[in-house]
Parts: C-alpha cells; structure tokens; sequence
C-alpha cells in the first residue's frame, strides 16, 4: 500500500460543546466525499482554546465526546485522529487526542507532552501547565499504511520527538495543532518544514479556523507538507478541509537520494529514541 | 559582553589557488573596515567545489594556505573562520575548517563529518567520499563573546549535530558550505531557520558566490539567522560580505520567552550529545 489519502479539519469553533461535536460530524462527513483513508480533526475541536482549560469542559474517557468520536470513525469507516479534548481522569486534567480506526475501536490516546507555558511580552502569555498535566509517553499507532507518531501542538516545537518518532519507523507525524498569531506567521511553517525535512516522514497539522472574537485567536494555515519539505497542501484562514495523497514511495525514493539514515554519526553526538521505562 | 559583530564573505573563486587565497585576502581587509569580531570564509574558498576534490590542490596543515589565513587573523586582529581547503594528512584527504584567534593562532580544526554523498537523478550525483575521509569529532572554540560550533555544508543537514553543540553551551553555529542548485533553493533556508529555532542559537552560512561556468555552481546567499529563526542578514548570489551584530541578550531573551531548554522532556526521548570515546 504505497499511497493513501489524509484530510484535513480546519474547524471554526464556538463556546458551545455539543454544537462542535455536531460540526465535527458535519465535516467529517464532508471530507468522506473525498475517500480519504485517514481525517485528523484539530487540537481543542469541542471547545477552544483560551477558554478550553475550563475544567466545566473536561470529560472522561470513553465520555461524551469520544463516543461521538468512534462513532465518526465507523460510520465513515476511516481513521479519525480527533484533534483534543480536555481529558479529566482521576482528578487530574490533560489535553489529549484520541484516535479511532475504522471499527471504532480506541487505537491510541495521545497526552500532550509538552504543555504551552510560553510568555512573550506584550504577545503571549499563557500557562497552560497551571490547568492541565503532561503526558508521559509517546503515541504512535500501526495502520496498513504506514506507522503514525501523534503530538499536540506545542509537542511540534521539540524536534527531538519527531526524531524520536522517526527511528521507531513512523513514516506520518500528525500534530494538530492551535498556534496563535504571534508564533503562527513567525514559526508554523518553519517548524513542519523543518521535522518534514529532517527526518525525510510527511507531516500533517489541523488547526482551528481563525476566529477574531475568541479569547485566543487561532493563525488557521493547516498544512501537509512532503519529505522534501514541500508544502503539497496548506488552508488559509477560514473553516475548511484540505486533502492530500501520502506517497510512501517518493517518501522512499528521497531516502535514497539522501540518504540521511545511514549517514547519520550516532558514535559522535549518539540520538534519541523511545525510553524504557 | 553581550553583542559582537560578525562578517561573512561570499567569494567568487576561480581553478587557480593562488588567486583565490589573494582575493580572500582582499575580502577580509574590505570585511575589516566595519570592524567585525569574527571573519567567516566559504567552503572550499581556495580552490572550487567540483573540482576542488582533486588531490593535487590538497595540503598538509600547517601549508601555505593555513599560513596565509593565520597572517590574516593577525593582520587584522580578529578571530577567522577560515572556510575550508582540501587537507593532506598521511595520505589521507579530509575537507577542512581552519579556524584562528586574532593572534594568529589555530584555535580548532573541523574536517567535515558527513560527506556530500547524494544522487538525486538527473540533478545531483556526487560521492564525495570517494575522495575524502570523513572527521571524526565535533569541533567548538571559545571566544570572549560565546563558544562557537563548527559544521561544513551537508553537515548542515544533521540536526543531532548543531543540537550536540547546542548542549555543549553553543550560541553561534557556523556552517561554512555551498549548497548547489537543486537542494539550494530547496532547502537552505529552512536547514538554517530550523536549526536557529529549534535550537534557539544563531546560525550564520558563507557560501561561495555562483559562478554559472563552474563545474559545480553555488546557490550563495549565505545567511545569518536568530534564535527567533529570522534572516537577519542575506546575500543574493553574487561576491558580496554581509554583517549582523550577534545580540547574546537577545538569545536569553528569546530562551526565556520560550523555555524550551527545562521543557525538554528528555526522560521521553533521551537526548544527544558529545559523545565520549
């Protein structure tokens, strides 16, 4: 299986939970119109960001909202990677992404590592661990496709994860994602270019669609970009979804014409990898 | 002392060695006029890329090349990335980085770890191992202003390298290179970009100039980077010097505003490093 198709949901948001989850099924609905094997929703897809941290929003899992989830997934028979929902498990909160093959069944549940405690002066300044705490472990998950390594956002600033991912054999790194309007124009492209390019995988990010009235703004500007570091498809603005065709094979085909795995010099500055625990 | 002032030279080199360490000399002395701290070269400055591989050009260390760029750094009183030469060392090739203080000694050699070993049909097919031997260590200096990281060009491309240094205390990576026309447009921008980001240093590229009749022509543009990943300095494709003033306070700054140094999640992935032998 050499190629299959991702899209992706840039989802405008409002503050009402369940009017998200009908407009999530709304969209994933729609993008099925294009067969895509594999539909990623964005980060914080119930609620937004900004007021997301609200722990009147969070939920267990399984709960409500991923429920709606799995049933997305089999109804559409497709993988559903579903963004993230405020996850609360034993009196702790976490920011998580939950994915569904196309039986409904719960694959993987990613935990956001690496929480958005970031103070810009005069620009940003949120803590996002004062809320919610950080997961403890890398997610990736198999399908007949290729193997699939999961970050949320912020986790996409920390290239050694993707490195990370990268030697497990993950050949797709999917972030969805909500960066504002500082880092957005300054960093989105840069960083996805960047862990696309240095590990030679496709990366895929879904961000929310631009809402100026929101607490927190989302910059939008969802994009898939190619082991070349070529953007193939990227999303202004505004709600929409974008499409494109993963080809394992140019993925190979770069990797042989340069060929970084092998040419890397562990024995001079050693490398990542998944800890044991 | 919290800025320093950085020069890089993009030279326009021809096949006759003599003539090209003379215009280098006439390039630092114009550099010196506005008075940098540090004088960066282009890769194979002495003697062209593609023909630059042929054994006659080579020289041991000390040689009449290293003594002229040790001259230099004197004459001028300023520290020298000296580019690299083809370096003859019992019997073995190597593509190496001179550097020097401002008194003229030689403070580091860096030969280039990862060879341009690439084949991208029907644009790119070189092997550059097939002449020279690989270096074997990472290569960093300390200057009254910050330590200093060495790469050569395609060395560029292994982020596990400019992160090693990144630990060994680093605040400027240099890579003198020349990139080519294919990956040149590319991808040396975002190499560049993505290692100041990610790693939060500065990042500063020489470049020989583009020669449209050389066997193998440059892409130029050598570039300096902030750690917010901005190209604060550029050139285009002809012979030309380029400045910026490395702002150490800004770097802080910019750490600070984004932590990701204590957010590392190293017990996750692990981490790179100068390896010990």
């Amino acid at each position: 299986m050499k190629s299959f198709r991702l899209a992706l949901i840039q989802q405008l948001v409002s503050c009402v939970k369940s009017d998200n989850v009908s407009r999530a099924w709304q969209l994933v609905k729609q993008a099925v119109k294009q067969k895509p094997d594999i539909v990623v929703l964005p980060e914080c897809f119930n609620f937004p960001c900004g007021t997301r941290l609200y722990p009147k929003n969070a939920e267990p899992v399984p709960g409500e909202t991923s429920q709606q989830l799995s049933k997305m997934a089999k109804e559409c028979g497709i993988y559903l990677i579903g963004g993230s929902i405020l996850e609360s498990d034993r009196g702790k909160l976490y920011n998580t992404c939950l994915v569904f093959s196309p039986d409904g069944k719960l694959l993987v549940k990613h935990r956001k590592i690496h929480l958005f405690d970031v103070h810009i002066p005069g620009k940003v300044n949120i803590q996002e661990s004062n809320i919610v705490c950080p997961g403890n472990s890398l997610s990736m998950f198999e399908t007949p496709f290729c193997k699939i390594g999961l970050g949320l956002c912020y986790d996409l600033r920390f290239a050694e994860l993707a490195q990370a991912y990268t030697k497990k054999g993950c050949h797709l790194l999917v972030y969805p994602s909500t960066f504002g309007l500082t880092t957005g124009p300054a960093h989105w492209d840069i960083l996805q270019r960047g862990r696309a390019l240095d590990n030679q995988v496709y990366v895929a990010t879904s961000s929310l669609a631009t809402d100026n009235d929101a607490d927190y703004i989302s910059w939008g500007h969802s994009a898939i970009v190619n082991p070349w570091g070529d953007v193939v498809a990227q999303a202004g603005s505004e709600e929409t979804i974008i499409y494109a065709d993963i080809d394992l094979q140019y993925l190979a085909d770069i990797r042989q014409q340069i060929p970084l795995h092998f040419q890397k010099r562990h024995d001079l500055y050693g490398e990542v990898g998944e800890q044991k625990h």
